[in-house]
């Protein structure tokens, strides 16, 4: 049975034992639980040769809010489970490589693993999962746990650039989602620190990210997709061809995105303007703590969206639309922004901890 | 009848009158007049209230290399023809209400205006050249001359963006080409001096650029098309659908696109390289002096082209191309880049200047 | 008789005129006023041609937060006192061209006039105040009443360079302050907006900003100094020299600050830490809303502060230093940084605002 | 007895080995030797994994015109001497620790190395020279092949940062030159590849570069020194006193720095213009091929100089001085700018193997 919160404080806070904590997604993390309703910071788990060391000597802290205070004296702890483990929550930051040798550990010993890396987002029985589009895909953990036989669970958000993309396209399957077209503007902080070198930052752009452009379009199939009761078939995204070029721009936050679509219903410009202000969703239903009011906030101005003015829509958690123009090439061209960091990682494995915890899977 | 140049330098320099020197455009066809084998700075024409003054005084220099000695002396000349127009050369960097205004009396007074600025490029008696691709369009010289009773010429060359594109797209006919879908990152350059303001290209990006995707739009179906002998008909672009986002970005120079395009014969990515490596035209056989021996520069590279490293390629003549990829959306997509103030501005309206010269129109 | 608040919120806001309402700093003072315990906005007055327009529509918002929803409705009004200007409370912040004309206007119509223009700072019976360093200097007003026969008042603050050089000399002057030498790194929000254009803040550095050397150099002296019961003169600073060189930098906001110092005591790099650290004044001690906890922040780290890491110190208020070393070429050199529209305009606006309140200067 | 070159170029070329040939130095050095009239690429060394990899393949080329294209097929050697060493010219562009290892292995072996590294250069017995202020300093390796017994010889260039100001400060010795306070605005390629990372470049400024500041002060004081004859002395600089703060900021090349000085004997400003713009020394009177004609460029433009526009003087191995003013804090006040990576690193190491060559030091 459903447990439903409505928005109010737990009596008792969950601990959220974050691994991965030092790099940016974990700093964000960190940043975010502070003040959560539901949530408190319970371990910050790293790798070997730092363990025991303070989190605040540990951190080179670039989020560009202060650390919170409680943090910064949080003990290091290993980034492997132990018998604590059973009935955890879990966020992972962890880099793909150490994430694909570490999450499976925590899931077999109990813990639900809210993961932003990408070792095992397209693993058909692992749910890849932005809360306002496909929540039915949790079922896959059904599978997961028959196939796996971990008594935990793993549950994965998608890649920063691909939640972005994947909101503005959700209300236009409606009208026929045939063809899109997305060329990336990605913000340096996807890239972690160090991460992108500034001699490549100043006046310059790479047009390239190692990877990228294949789970923008891999992941944006699955999640549109529908799944099937005991097993995960991308069903409705079948139909939807997806081509994408990422690059790199000397951004610190926010991945814009030029998106073009062919849409078979043709519809007004005014028609998919009205289908994204509308678009609410389970979060909002449920209230969720780091839910939008407005997942899709559309802007009329003719500039907009930027990533200055724009990627602190809703606390860093909403999706700003701009620029929607018809034309006879696909059937229309828009703009999109996202804070990679917060609705592309950070956020994004905290709203699904959050609808986890709603649903009763950490019960 | 047509004179060929084969490359050497003019017993008698021509002399260039160069309308708007002050800009940046106009301050980057003064550079490259420098050391011309065919042309030399004739005049430097500017607004009302600065005739008289010196060009060094006049101008707030924004070219990387340091102004030609000789032009800094040079006193600024009014932008209205005199009598010594006549069977003049000019080259017009002028701002497009201004060349609106300007243009069309050295016409009328005899003289042959190379424009690089927006007035006239659309109307249909005007040819707008890039001189590997459409040259025959100056058969429209004819028309001008008849209609307008010109004793002079007016000759256009696109707008910055279009330049690039037309050129990596030109050769991409053979293969049948439906549809295009272009996203640019465009240098701050493009919008002139002072221009974009800093704030709005400090950590941002503006997914905008006033008149810019239709210039883009409408310009390359025009160069692409065909030429009627008396009048203009975009015949070959016709079946050409092309839709574009224009974004400006942080880059001094250097305007990068991501195209994706629908070609009909489905060609394979090495057979549309080879095309491109392939292309020479009439400015390379002429051997105009300001012709790059490769107009287009395919990079294996995975992270190429990139402003920093392939702005100057064939001293900012060549376009570079990389990143061709097939994909079932459209057919294919890649990145181009091409110097937007060179290739894209003044070093358009020189080469243009060129072809006139060896084709005998200054005769 | 003085009256003292203690933070608590007023029973009945008092409504602020905004002078210069569109610019960066008048949208820095609107976005203050948001919340305002003590203030309210109460009309924002712009110059002639857009008097009638909503705000929202006039303004071109470059906060980094989104503009208080209640301001956007609000008509623009004439920058020129009426009736109602007797008593009432406006902060300026005019260019220095129209503050030198309009500002008067108001003082004699009865209003208290809190200007971050330069127009009259160094006027020998115009108050320049820091809040923690000078409030005694408020007694210029007496002085200013009796020459201009202003029912109201001028008070101004500094130029956003020298608000945070003086308040980190203010406490070394204990130590016998005799030479300063500065080097800034200013931000281009500095400059206003269109301000600086980007083709100077791309791969590059402008070292010089026109006046802006002598302002900090003269108004560190008047600031540091002492005032005579009715007459200003600048008795401390006599003995201490400054030097300045001023340097725009592609920083978005934040001034930082390499200054190095004689001190005639040659005190302890911890005396002067301690000195710092302990620092605290009238705006502390009244509880000021915006009045910063503390005034001074001393950073260990030996990389702070830096703009995007420290800006945000005291919400903008707190001046960061760090780097703290003794040398023998003076005797000491250290690094500050301050929020240059926060502390170094708007927020130094209303701080003067709440003091001129708290003395009682409003009633 | 010294040889003297007058500009020509050698009937036989000299080949050069290049240790550290594929980063940021190593690639300036290889870029500046195409066309050398002295000097041909003879090898390029690296570190073990690599050897015998193409050098085209191996580097990560960032200067901004293409590597040439004879160097990129010439195959990576050790970077230990063999028996071909002696009597060979090094230039080694090799990190400071790997150069600590190898540089001595290569004198011991008969080869004279000029260093960039920093390793050596402030040992009592090794030069570090700037050819136009004490090339006498190179009667050190009499003292340096005594002690160590070596065949060949070591001789090192200062700093990045260090070598503008000495050349600026070098015709100020007349003046008295007591204190020296310099403030850096350095570039990123001093940090080379990838170095900065972008997170720390936009939008921000780090006032902190680990060892450089004691780099500054001390190279500095030695380079201005004098030398007795057999054993190093710093005598004329024992008077001068010297601080430094050195600072990152977002430019890629060009160090731009800030100096007051104290000079005893008060010049005007006219002198000391007059100073700099006669200072000529023996590479100007050698006619060396990579020295300036005018090592010194006072620039009068009130915002000069600037990174973008003067960074290239002289081919990048000139120093651009601006905004000279005289003041009572000091006794005047500053600006200079060098490129880093030319006049700062692969120049200087280049320069000076011109003048040991043009001395007789590799015969």
């Amino acid at each position: 049975m459903r447990r439903i919160y409505t928005g109010e404080a737990l009596e008792r806070k969950k601990p959220v034992i974050v691994l991965g904590a030092t790099g940016l997604v974990g700093q964000r993390v960190i940043a975010m639980l502070e003040g959560h309703p539901w949530f408190t910071l319970g371990a910050v788990a790293a790798s070997d040769r730092r363990i025991g060391a303070r989190y605040g000597d540990a951190v080179q802290w670039k989020v560009e809010t202060p650390p919170p205070a409680a943090a910064l004296d949080v003990r290091l702890t290993p980034a492997t489970p132990d018998a604590s483990a059973q009935g955890a929550l879990v966020v992972s930051a962890l880099p793909a490589d150490e994430a694909r040798e570490l999450e499976p550990l925590w899931a077999q010993a109990g813990a639900v693993v809210l993961s932003n890396a990408s070792a095992y987002r397209m693993a058909d029985d692992v749910p890849l999962i932005v809360p306002e589009i496909n929540p039915d895909h949790l079922a896959m953990i059904e599978t997961q746990r028959m196939r796996r036989g971990w008594p935990g669970a793993l549950i994965t958000n998608p890649n920063c650039s691909t939640i972005g993309l994947t909101l503005a396209l959700a209300p236009l399957r409606l009208f026929g989602l045939r063809r899109v077209i997305v060329t990336t503007f990605q913000a340096v902080s996807g890239a972690g620190y160090p991460g992108v070198p500034s001699l490549d930052m100043i006046d310059n752009i790479i047009p390239y990210i190692g990877g990228e452009e294949d789970k923008l379009e891999t992941e944006t199939r699955k999640i549109l997709g529908g799944v099937l009761p005991d097993a995960f078939q991308p069903l409705g995204a079948k139909e939807t061809r997806i081509s994408a070029t990422c690059v790199r721009a000397p951004v610190r936050d926010g991945h814009l995105e030029v998106v073009s679509v062919e849409l078979a219903a043709r519809p007004d410009v005014d028609d998919i303007v009205r289908a994204w202000r509308a678009f609410t969703a389970e979060p909002q239903r449920l209230s969720l703590p780091n839910a939008p009011a407005a997942p899709l906030v559309y802007r009329e101005e003719r500039d907009r969206p930027q990533p200055i003015a724009d990627r602190m829509a809703g606390d860093g958690m909403s999706v700003s639309i701009g620029r929607l123009r018809a034309h006879d090439t696909l059937t229309h061209s828009f703009v999109l922004l996202s804070h990679n960091t917060i609705r592309g990682a950070a956020g994004a494995a905290l709203l699904n901890a959050e609808l986890a915890l709603a649903r009763g899977l950490l019960d």
